[in-house]
């Protein structure tokens, strides 16, 4: 049998066809473009399974089912993205049941950042352990939860906000209303703040001549030796360690993988990310070394996690 | 059938007859003497089981099995106390092993927030409910998760030390060695530690005839009015709901119990604390309100939750 896994962005549709085990023997992505109503969206999702199938010569009777990965406030009991700001038309949408009008299948949608998660648990970065821990350093810090290898989502899906517990107790305001959160501190975004604010205050740093400053400047800058970049990635590996020794202290996963674009700078990110965290980790040596890993699959782990979310 | 539980602390052990509608048939205690080799506390609470089963004219072969909650770092997987720092002879401990010598039935052990948390959730405050968070904010904050019926414990037993996340980085340091845990701002030691500092810096207050001070103090004053307890009862509830909303952000728990002496400020306590809770948990009004309610059953939610771990 094959499962379909979708991975829904505000931009791009991506589908891909997924074998029993989890290796993805075809994809394919259309544009979303989130400004049109969501029966359209779905529509062309639909189509773009389809044409994967056929382009793959897969029966339609050969798939058991189809999982999405959606962004936002899911109700993942009940199939329906409750809202999400990517889309115009974001509310209440009942997405399994739309989908399932147009490819007769069932569906099931998990949120993105968990569904990434799963993917790498079953075939990644974390393949063979069923406790694991996902966070990604992008545009937020977004989480996902791998319990006795299933997604854990909380009560009503609401859970699993890892990148809104507290860092700081009423510091920088996060986007999500609360002041001190993980997110503000040690997402991508966070790190280029407090690049610029480096550069402000350090006008002799040798990022001072690098023109657009991006979540690579302090990391390229600390490589050369600069001091104000050396600063500024020390303060950031601290701020990501906090949250993860949080998560080590509340889950103690076998071993928590970091996604999002700041995992290529390797060894130079998460060797002093782990020896921060198993410093201050709770019992210290009593209790296991915490192992901290890069993300594996990229995109292709919302595919492979949707398609067997709830299998 | 009937059910052993045993709490086992470093002054009393506590041993419990449970049926199975979770109500304690009877109860009694030994002391621990904690300074005494470990074979002879497990001595004296095989004892202790036997001569309750005789008062209480229950054969040994009615009881299915013991569990035991106990303190420390344990390998419950192997029914081992790692360490337990309460026990002169804490180390190494193979008490399941020492008991069933004893007493031969199923042995497990569970540690002693975690099974309090359980017995709530089967017979207390969270009754009905599978996925419950017990905070305890005594000495320091324990905390128990139960995620579909069942204690959630983390790898080779180490998580759910939920205590240990930070509320400021860099702050109080805590006892675990890291600086600005929860538990340095939230315990009953805290607000201790903050009531006799606020009462340094504004004599004024009535507090400065109070004598001993304790973690009722501030709460007494603040109910008369008095400006300073009014101020570190705010500040108290604000340490206590920052941490809440990480566990709500997190595990999005059905409902979240308190437990601990300072329970018994009632709807004091409670009403502020679950409005700073839902005001800025994420999603605000999107996600469903949090619950938080105060534990109901004392001691014998350990006696009951150790009975019925892993049952």
């Amino acid at each position: 049998m094959y499962y379909i896994g979708v991975d829904l962005g505000g931009t791009n549709i991506a589908v891909g066809i997924v074998d029993e085990n989890y290796n993805i023997v075809g994809k394919k992505s259309v544009k979303t473009i989130s400004s049109r109503p969501f029966e359209e969206i779905v529509h062309d999702m639909a189509v773009c399974i389809r044409d994967i199938l056929t382009q793959y010569d897969i029966s339609e009777d050969d798939v058991a089912s189809v999982g999405i990965g959606a962004p936002g406030s899911l109700d993942t009991e009940n199939g329906i993205m409750v809202y999400a700001n990517n889309f115009k038309d974001g509310t209440d949408i009942h997405i399994s049941e739309m989908l399932r009008k147009e490819f007769d299948k069932p569906v099931r949608i998990g949120n993105d950042a968990n569904v990434a998660a799963l993917g790498e648990a079953l075939a990644g970065a974390a393949k063979g352990h069923k406790n694991c821990v996902m966070i990604t350093l992008g545009t937020g810090v977004g989480g996902g939860i791998i319990i006795d290898g299933k997604i854990y989502e909380g009560y009503r899906s609401a859970g699993a906000e890892i990148g809104h517990i507290v860092l700081i107790k009423g510091g920088e305001k996060c986007t999500c209303g609360r002041y001190g959160c993980w997110e503000a501190y040690a997402s991508a975004t966070a790190l280029v703040k407090q690049t610029k604010a480096a550069i402000d205050r350090h006008p002799e740093t040798i990022m001072s001549k690098s023109g657009t400053v991006n979540g690579r400047t302090a990391f390229e800058a600390a490589r050369k030796g600069d001091k104000t970049g050396l600063e500024v990635v020390k303060n950031y590996i601290e701020y990501i360690g906090e949250g993860l020794i949080d998560i080590v202290n509340v889950f103690r996963p076998e071993i928590i993988i970091i996604g999002g674009g700041i995992c290529n700078e390797g060894d130079y990110l998460l060797k002093p990310l782990k020896e921060y965290v198993n410093k201050y980790a709770y019992g210290g040596k009593l209790n296991p070394e915490q192992e901290i890993v890069a993300a594996r699959l990229g995109n292709d782990a919302g595919i492979i996690g949707a398609a067997f979310n709830g299998i």
